[in-house]
């Protein structure tokens, strides 16, 4: 089939906040052939990532990312990696090209496994989805008292594994860190996996990071994620060097394999995070996580949005039993809830799996997106380059 | 002062070749704050680049660049500094920022450098700007007898160092490309210096590229530039190590001082590239430069646009006698010559330096950019969030 057609959503909360909450905006992609209909999504920056698919061309390596998408043959997973490598090769000098592709190249995974009647776990070689145990990734409260009482009430929906993430962590007193840890575990009890989340707040203070090290072991975190700029290889090395049982995570930044795979050779991180919504889909995503079993590290998903883009994120690692944990938005805002019709949701046994079904297995519904539909406009020397498609 | 505006101007050639001639359009900036005005200029694709600036938030760390900037304070080199480090937190997961920001932080030191009356290197610590000598920057020719003329030309117009790139190299037989390599030695003579880009072209394919090793050795080439994907650093190392004459070059790709960095530690190479219009402005810039000096490699600029784009690009390697080659965008599209009213012309010796004059020491003229004005307009939700400003 050919890819007759790209349209991309703009959806948004009608307020968005100040949290590091992922779930405010989302930027759906509908990708048409051959009759059929493949659903992606990006991960960040709807407009930008609009603009990066509609953009006049620059020159010969700086071209829309449309352009190397649109007409193009799609009938095997070569296919999505060959016209993943053209939006390489030919938008080399658009940088916002990886987050724009992203969700398109999800949307050929779901059309291709619609059209071959398969999962897309099993077109990337996997003959069972195996399930996975989700951890509920929230937000550290204000106050402790706040943290102990989201970790609770994980466990009473279910939750075995649970993530807590920014909020006032690592802005103030390690005692005070130690604080949001222990309460984040008190509520969680010991039979529950915790990990820590900090956003990269200390830069490349390793000493400032180091310092939460001793807390986090008293807490019996299971990692520690995102302690320094996405790129401080020297300083996530140096961390993980100093000999904590708590592991350092990361990669969820990483817009291509090359960068995951230097957070893993040069940085030495324990757990390698990978947002399907940014680092070009699923595709690149599998190579990590084919790359994470070689190097005996483990892989994770990192999905703060829809069930679509979590769908997404488990098909690379669906098959890796060395791969066990699944990050799970567990309180997204609405708009993220009604991205899908369907959702994967826990099992009696609290565990999770890629969906048995053609493609991503997810429905989108139009008329649930319809109130969150931010009507966009682009004009360039008069002409409409992007007006918001009909859903 | 505050600052007060940031603008933005999208400027064309009415027509865009398929040529990696990245003259062809702009993104330039004007900063307005205490009654002066600095200018600078973004590298490449300017609508992603303008949405980055004014797109709505997505979430707390997703923010347009915009707000980072608008209505800080600007007194010292490390309020730029600030601004910059402000833009990489809050915009950490949009990722055209540091493109955006690239030209906004370019425009902070002009801006910063006429308020104080002081060339932009002498506030980067230079106590003089030392001439270099510029290459042309040309594309390969069709044919060799093309590639043979140009270099003739180069000659001519009184340079004594060239850079070839792009064209048919690195697509055909190695045969073929020697030619190219043995013409353009042939035109400039032995007593110029002489480099060869190929723009990424072999991918992740060391032998292909290291196949071009002995006829570029043969040409006496100084440099190799960007054989691989920008983030191949272990491709970049194992060229490195095949004991060729010539040394690698890379870095242009780099958005974030770890990416050059890197491909120095890692990736082996010998002159490290970097565009002040896409690595977040001088500010970076001069931090691997120092790396550089540190690390006993050449730092050279990256910079095939405007000569307001090469004077901010030879700001942060003006005072380093390591450093004495300058690529020159020898053959620009007219556009780029029209940016701005004076230019950085070859001396009698045929070498040039950054001016000496306040900020970065060059004059926009705005009549002559009216014609290559490309009219914007972004809307959301009815509210237009970009409109072309007057120049």
């Amino acid at each position: 089939m050919k890819i007759e057609a790209v349209d991309l959503f703009y959806l948004s909360m009608p307020e968005i906040t100040d949290e590091a909450d992922g779930s405010q905006d989302a930027l759906l992609v509908r990708v048409s052939g051959g009759g059929l209909i493949g659903w992606g999504e990006c991960e960040a920056a709807p407009l930008p990532s609009i603009a990066a698919f509609v953009c006049p061309k620059s020159h010969g390596v700086c071209r829309p990312v449309g352009e190397s998408v649109l007409g193009q043959t799609l009938e095997t997973p070569a296919d999505i990696a060959r016209i993943s490598a053209l939006v390489g090769y030919n938008s080399m000098d658009l940088l916002q090209a990886p987050h724009t592709l992203s969700g398109i190249e999800m949307a050929l995974w779901d059309l291709l496994g619609k059209k071959r009647g398969e999962p897309v776990w099993r077109l990337l070689g996997y003959r069972q989805a195996l399930r996975k145990t989700p951890y509920a990734s929230l937000l550290f409260g204000e106050t402790p008292d706040i943290t102990l009482e989201r970790a609770r009430a994980a466990r009473r929906d279910g939750f075995s594994a649970a993530k807590f993430g920014w909020g006032p962590v690592g802005r103030g007193e390690v005692a005070a860190d130690a604080d949001h840890f222990a309460a984040a575990r008190e509520g969680l009890d010991w039979d529950a996996h915790l990990m820590v989340d900090v956003g990269q707040i200390f830069g490349e203070d390793i000493d400032a990071a180091a310092a939460r090290l001793q807390p986090l072991d008293d807490a019996g975190a299971l990692w520690f994620e995102e302690p320094f700029d996405a790129g401080a290889f020297e300083a996530y090395a140096a961390l993980a060097a100093r000999g904590a049982q708590v592991r350092v995570a990361g990669g969820e930044a990483a817009h291509n394999v090359h960068m995951a795979q230097h957070l893993i050779d040069y940085g030495g991180i324990g757990f390698v995070q990978i947002d399907c919504g940014r680092i070009g889909g699923i595709g690149p995503a599998k190579k990590v996580a084919d790359m994470a079993v070689a190097r005996g590290v483990t892989y994770v998903n990192h999905t703060f949005t829809s069930h679509l883009a979590l769908s997404a994120s488990m098909q690379p690692f669906a098959g890796l039993s060395e791969s066990h944990i699944c990050e799970y938005p567990a309180a997204p805002k609405q708009l993220a809830e009604q991205i899908t019709a369907n959702h994967i949701r826990l099992d009696g046994d609290g565990l999770i799996a890629a969906p048995d079904a053609p493609g991503l297995g997810m429905e989108i519904d139009p008329a649930r997106l319809v109130p969150y539909l931010v009507e966009t406009e682009i004009r360039v020397k008069g002409r409409v380059l992007y007006a918001t498609p009909t859903l």
